[in-house]
Parts: structure tokens; sequence; C-alpha cells
């Protein structure tokens, strides 16, 4: 290692460098000629960027675990990395220390991926994890991680799902040739997600994870990043604490799972020394971009749309707070029936909570737009307090 | 692709192929110096090896799905490999399309692995799962086994363990840089496994699954093959039917899992079309070798020795058939106190069988050569009938 760039050389990051090492200019970095791979941990989209690019135009080859900056700019990165035939690795930048970059771009280069689904975020696995297992509310457990160090003072990009997004795009990109399109996944987070509903899930035989999900249509893609109810015998349901786990689908394959520390020093760190090796082994070897970067040659990639949520169809689970009286059911379910949504399951059983019941549903196979408008009908009528809740329910399949 | 040879060209396989390319002269395929990549498909260690070697020494490079013959002349092959710089692939060998053998050799090159477990025999997870969910007797599902197609019509290799050694002496090799020995690996099939046990099992929280287990200790290597009770919770434990499993424990990842079919024509070609192309990737890019075919260079790679399977310590599980009599719990308490094992565990609860009853236990870490001197005690006890049985138990660390 030739140079650790800093802008602040001062604090003690625990570990000695020789003299000389670390500096405060990381573009004297870039651009010393003996240099031969770049490394790029500093994250966010601005200097990051600026950085990775001249590495690039300097013909340097790079290693990142930048997904956000991947997410947002990794069309334009990608083509400037094949422009310059210049190696640009991210291991580190979905899943940690799980292989599922590698996994993708070459061990199942002969299959036709259909389907993603995943758990990429520890903080959110973490958070329902522990309001499943010990029934503690929402903001306790943050604040909790937050002084654990799990979560981020600012949680909100790991909470609110966008985390789990921007990995989901990388993925997609990956697993179906498709330009990098992060403006189109729907993503719901999991500051919403109500105890009651991790309790009535498990009663059903389900776990509530947040899902990066996507499937390949043939001509468009459904992603979507949002809580999902899983059945409690899918490995997925098994995966606890801050750990990820992710399932791709291929017509070989069927479904193969990772699992592994997805954040942390450490699992960061293997996956980073994996790149720095492969294109070591590359440059020993005289070849780059003997890998396409997003898997697919860059003259194959696509333009695929992402379907809006609102033409999703899936299962559903609703919980509505309905005055305890006689023909509500009835009333609930004319409006969905109208609408062509079939109930599976009906609970009614709780005690009242300020004079309303929760009601809770299931359905059969329904389409998203005819839920919403359901789920606004019903969230309008008098004897309804409370809007509606809904959470999909991803049971299609094996895991 | 430009030639199948197959003795028997006369079957229809169910697939077309152009005129001329199915010959019956394997021999011809090597020595045409038109044709690039080699993939034997043949199994077995006669003439699969001299094919493979004839192939490497005219400077082809082959792909192998040959596990048996890796495990007994792994040594050999990685040394003409060497010799004549040519790659020798073999991803489909261990965990069919999982990409266990790319994960060890490329993604966790920066970690020192110091452990491997894992279901690698579909045959065996099969019978356990359908014993442990039904509880159906051994033979019977062994017969519908086959009559389905999951296991030969010999089931031995499948069924007493040696197909999973084969694959664990692959891992082992790979994962520790140690010289391929499959010898000295405990092996112990589920031929012996008693529904009894699993039920037993299952009321102490844990599953009874085929693992291959390895440890790295310094300067030797545990390594065996045998019935294994995990925690239920374990993910290891909720791997069903004929899939497979494989946990890996670094010092930077922790442990890292990978699940998937590991047999069945779909999943191993997926394995052996991502060895074809990145050995086409090296052809391309003009380079061979790229990768050390057993993960760590042919110079770095030393005859590490596995411990014999008396030197190991475990917990345990014991059944003992007891005569019904006052002291009998005593006396046996007795022989393992004598010999420094400590009881977690007793149940004595289920009505006599032949005027036996059974007494089970699990006990504290012991060595298993005072387990095995106390159970040749216990057994020829005139109070005990049949066979003790000894089941070991890996509860230890996270998975």
């Amino acid at each position: 290692m030739k140079h650790v760039a800093d802008i602040d050389t001062k604090t003690d990051r625990g570990f000695a460098l020789d003299d000389g090492v670390l500096i405060d200019d990381a573009f004297a970095v870039i651009n010393d000629p003996d240099i031969d791979i770049i490394v790029e941990m500093i994250g966010g989209q601005g200097i990051a960027k600026d950085l990775i690019l001249k590495a690039i135009n300097n013909g340097k080859p790079v290693v990142t675990a930048n997904k956000a900056l991947l997410a947002a700019y990794g069309n334009e990165l990608s083509q400037a990395a094949a422009e310059n035939n210049v190696d640009l690795a991210y291991e580190a930048s979905v899943g940690g220390c799980m292989p599922i970059i590698k996994t993708i771009r070459e061990s199942l280069v002969g299959n036709r991926i259909s389907g993603i689904s995943g758990i990429l975020n520890g903080t959110c696995n973490y958070i329902l994890s522990e309001i499943s297992e010990n029934g503690v509310a929402f903001d306790e457990i943050l604040a909790e991680a937050q002084e654990e160090g799990y979560a981020e003072a600012d949680p909100t990009l790991d909470i609110e799902g966008f985390d789990t997004a921007h990995k989901l795009a990388i993925l997609n990109s990956l697993a179906y040739g498709m330009e990098m399109n992060l403006e189109d996944i729907y993503i719901e987070g999991i500051s919403g997600i109500d105890p009651m509903d991790i309790r009535y899930a498990k009663q059903f035989g389900y776990t509530i994870k947040l899902l990066a999900i996507s499937k390949f249509l043939g001509d468009s893609v459904e992603a979507r990043v949002h809580p999902t109810m899983i059945p409690s015998e899918n490995l997925l349901s098994n995966v606890g604490g801050t750990l990820n786990a992710v399932t791709v689908t291929g017509d070989a394959v069927g479904n193969i799972l990772l699992y592994g520390h997805g954040a942390g020093m450490m699992p960061t760190a293997s996956a980073v020394v994996g790149d720095i090796v492969d294109i070591a082994r590359n440059l020993i070897s005289n070849t780059r971009g003997r890998v396409p970067m997003f898997s697919y040659q860059p003259d194959h990639i696509e333009k695929i749309p992402i379907i809006p949520i609102d033409e999703i169809s899936a299962h559903y689970y609703f919980r509505f707070s309905a005055l305890d009286r006689p023909g509500v059911l009835s009333k609930i379910s004319g409006i969905l029936g109208d609408l062509g949504i079939s109930i599976k399951i009906v609970h009614q059983k709780d005690r009242k909570t300020k004079g309303a019941v929760p009601i809770v549903m299931l359905t059969h196979h329904a389409k998203e737009a005819h839920v919403k408008q359901a789920l606004a009908k019903i969230g309008s009528l008098d004897i309804v307090s409370d809007t509606p809740v809904l959470i999909r329910i991803e049971d299609q399949g094996e895991y």
C-alpha cells in the first residue's frame, strides 16, 4: 500500500502507518503514476464520484463500496470504465461479505435470472427482529440501535428503505442487463410498522422483513422495497439480527441463497480485498475488462422499464380499525368484492381498543391498483377509524 | 460445441445434435487441435482420469464435475495442471450450482478460513428430512428415494457418507492450503440412524443432518462426516429435501452460508457453464492459471495432518437401552464420571420396550477417546441391552 488519503490526518484510527503513507490529498494518489489500484472508501456522491472518474480517466482500476453512487451514476461510471478499458469493482457495495456480485456476474452466467429477493439492510433487519422477538416498540429499538452503533444518527437512508433500494438497483442491472434505474423502484420503509402487525403475521405463519424484490417480466421489471410478510419456514424468515441474505432465481439453478454479514468493518474489508486481488490478478495477467462491469456486455445493456407499483399483483394483508357494530364486515368485504379482491382469511377476535376492533384479512391474488382503490373507500367509511394498514405478502415459489 | 463423445452413440438423449457432432472416441476430441476446452462428464476414476491428464498434457483446459476423482487424485491432477499451465475447473464437483469453489478461491481470499460445515449430499438430506417430518423408517424412504430417482440403485456412496467426504476433501484443500487428503477423513453414514433418535433430537431442540465438518487447528485439521445434531434454529437445520448448504467461517467474514440445489441436471449444468465461460474469458484474455487451482499457489500447499477422530472433543448425545431397575442410572453415570464425561441432561421417560427403557443423555464437552471407552464399558454391562447409540452435537458458534 503506497498511500492512504484522508482530509483528516490527525485522528488516531487505531493502527500504525509508515511515515509518508498517510496524506491529505486524494487527487495526489490518483495522479501518482506508481499507483496501480485505487480503493475509494469515502462514500457519498460528491468528491467520491470525481475521484473515481478521474482515476478511470487516468487508466487506474478502482475498487469501491459506494452503493449510493453506483445506484445514482452507475450508467455514467460503467460507460467511463468501458471507454477507458478499466476495471471498476464493487463487491462490497451489496451484501457486505456475501459474494453476490461475483455470483451473478460469473457463476450464474449460464442462467436467465428471473427474480431476486433479499434482506439487504442490517439496521432494518435488526429492528424488525427485535420487535418480533421482544415486542418492543419501533422508536425504542431504533434509539437502542443508534446507541449500539447498529443505526446511524440520521437513520433515514436505512429505515426508509433507500439503502436497500440502492442495492436492488445494482442487482437489477447485473441480473437483467438493464440500465441502472433507481428512480422507478417503489420504496417503502419500516417506520410505519406496528408491533401488532408483526404479532398477527406470526399467527398466520408469517414473518415481516424489509425485502428488496425484483422480477423479470420479459420486457419489463417489477422492482420494489417494502415490509413484506414471508412464510416463517422460508430461510429468509430465519435471517436474524443485522445479517443479510439474498435469493436469486435462475432458470437453471432454481433458487440459490447467500447469507452473511452485510456490513461492518471486517466483512466489508473481506469483499474489498477480494476485489483488489481480482484486479491484481488481471494486472498480472495483463488483462482488463475480463468480466463486464454489469455482467452484460455494454452494448447489450438495455433500458428496461420498471412497472409502476399499481400494476403489480400480490397477496395482501390488511388491518382495519372498525367500530364494533353488526354489518361492518359485510360493508368492508362488499367494497373488496366489488373490486375483485377475494378474501382468504378474516380475523376479528381482539378486544376493543378505543371503541374500535382490529379486523385483519389476508387476500388471494389481487391487483395493487384495485387494492388501493378499495382501501381508500374503506378508509373513508365513518365506521372505520385510522388509515387501513396494507402489507404485501410473498409466499409464491421456494426459497 | 464441436463434439460430444460417448461410447453409446445410439441411445436417444432427448436432444438433437448436428451431423458429425456425436462421436464415440473421446480421445479423438482431446487430440483435435481445433478444440479449446474439454468438458469431462464421465465420472469415475478410470477413463476419466486418463482423459483429463491427456487433455492437460495437450495443453487443453478441462472442466469437470468429478469429485471422486479430484478427492482421490487431486494432488496429481493439480500438479499436472500447474506444470502444463492449464486451467482445470471443477465448480460442479461440490454443491452443484452453489458457487462454493469460486467463493473460497476468489471472494474469501482475504480471509483465514477456520471452519467449514455443510450438507453436501442431497440423497442423505432427503432421507433424514423425510424421517424427521413423516417418521417413516430408513429402509422405506430409501426404497422410495430410489424409485423417485433421488437415490442411486447402489446407494452406498451417498448413504455411507463417501460422496460427502469426497466433497469435504476438496473444500479442505481449498480452504486450508493442504494437500488433498481423503483417507484420513472420518466417515460415518446415515444407515444406522433410528427414527427414535431423530424424535429425541427434536425434543432437545436439535435436528439431525449428515454434516461435513472441518476445522483448522493451526498445524492440523479436524475433518469428519457423520450424522450430527445441530440446533433447530440453525439455518442448516432448515435446509430440507435434496437441497445443499455450506457454511464457511473466516476471520473477516465470520460465517457465510451458501444454499442451493447440490445436484440435478440443470444446477450441475449451471456450474459447468460458469466454468466454461471463466475459461473462455481466460482464453480471450490470453491468460492461464490466473487463479491457482486449489486456491493456494502450488508451492504453498502443505501436507497438513488430519487428527484421528479419537482426538476430537465435542458435545455428545447418547442413547442406552437399559433394564428398568434402580441403580442403573447411577452405574452408567458413574462410568461416565470416572472418564471425565460430564452430563448436561438425562431423560428416562419412555415406556419399556422389550423390558428395556431408553436412557438418553446430552453431555458437556468431552474427549471422543474417553467417550468411546465409556460406551464400551457401559455396553458390556449386563443391565444394558443393545450397543449404545452415539451422535455428535455441533452447537458452538453462529451459523
